[in-house]
């Protein structure tokens, strides 16, 4: 059987992952795998409806641990309702998001303890982490200049947040890759989106080496 | 300045929690204090969304710790944003559910270790308890009867659950309870409202020696 690999994709706002994460889940299935897509907050029926309180913006500014929390109830529904069962069964799975997004959010920008956040994590949720992790890199000017045209969507309750706040995550999330250089792949974000997908799966041979 | 009590309800489905808050209530407020009457989950307008999920019958059977997390979120906007400020301001709260639902429903009833629930609660929202918690003791059968007769609602996800789960909550409360004497006041919550309602007074002003 072929390996079932747990990638998951990681950057700022507006970095590129929802195209990527289809590029990589074409690469996957040309080369006979089952992939399964998805996605951080949300992947159930439960964590859907986290999402969308998490990116209401009548919400206003909710405590860090409110939306700390809510990650990680929405974790914990997809993990064990949805990761785990389809890595059970041989499938790839691709996910724009997961742990790193909470110790990038809620750890480094809005000032929670990534220690922490990292033991919560590991206490309720196991030992387990993802085999990869894309993390795509992008200045927060460019990536939301970029969310703000993508579809011309109103930006949600995160997106809206400061620059500052921006730039935490963005700093965050380069601590987080230079603590784990075993599972994360660091890439510049800028360039088209083929180029971008070509480093990926060259990244990801590289790594896997019984990739095709 | 008179001292504002954080007064919390607690009990199985049915056992009159809402009436006997409203009737506190006007005895707090008879007596000349501002009284503020809340709710778990919910209290915020985020909580408001988390209860939606919490008790959404198409969520499910959720995983505990989703439940955990889900309370665990929604109880720290409501104690940073609502229970706090109101206390601080010299207000009554009587609060409908607080921390030892989460301990009964997720951790007797659902398999949690309450330890664990006790230990991440107090981590994260700090060492914080009501100054007193009424325990409505109704047997589950007596109790879902009346919540089903309650303007004849739908049951919601939690009072959904089999009757080996609502034993498992009240005898949950009842371990609660004998574990910590100074704040529980246990009442039996047959009989009318109002003599239920002139018992509770009576524990309180027992308890409380300036309220009149």
């Amino acid at each position: 059987m072929k390996k079932p690999y747990f990638i998951t994709f990681e950057g700022p706002e507006g970095s590129g992952k929802s195209t990527q994460i289809k590029l990589l889940k074409d690469f996957f299935a040309k080369a006979g795998y089952n992939v399964l897509t998805t996605r951080e907050p949300g992947g159930t029926f439960a964590g859907d409806k986290i999402r969308e309180t998490l990116l209401n913006k009548d919400c206003g500014n909710l405590e860090p641990e409110t939306e700390l929390f809510l990650m990680l109830a929405q974790r914990c529904e997809h993990l064990r309702k949805v990761i785990r069962p389809a890595l059970k069964k041989g499938t790839v799975v691709l996910c724009d998001r997961y742990f790193d997004s909470s110790m990038a959010y809620q750890g480094f920008a809005r000032g929670l303890n990534p220690s922490k956040i990292s033991e919560i994590h590991h206490a309720f949720l196991g030992d387990f982490l993802p085999d990869a992790t894309i993390l795509l890199h992008i200045t927060p000017e460019k990536g939301l200049e970029r969310a703000k045209h993508n579809g011309a969507k109103q930006l949600d309750r995160i997106e809206s947040e400061s620059k500052e706040f921006h730039n935490k995550v963005f700093n965050g999330y380069e601590t987080l890759a230079k603590n784990d250089p075993q599972r994360f792949i660091e890439l510049d974000a800028s360039g088209t989106a083929q180029e971008l997908s070509d480093k990926i799966i060259c990244a990801l041979k590289k790594k896997f080496t019984d990739l095709p």
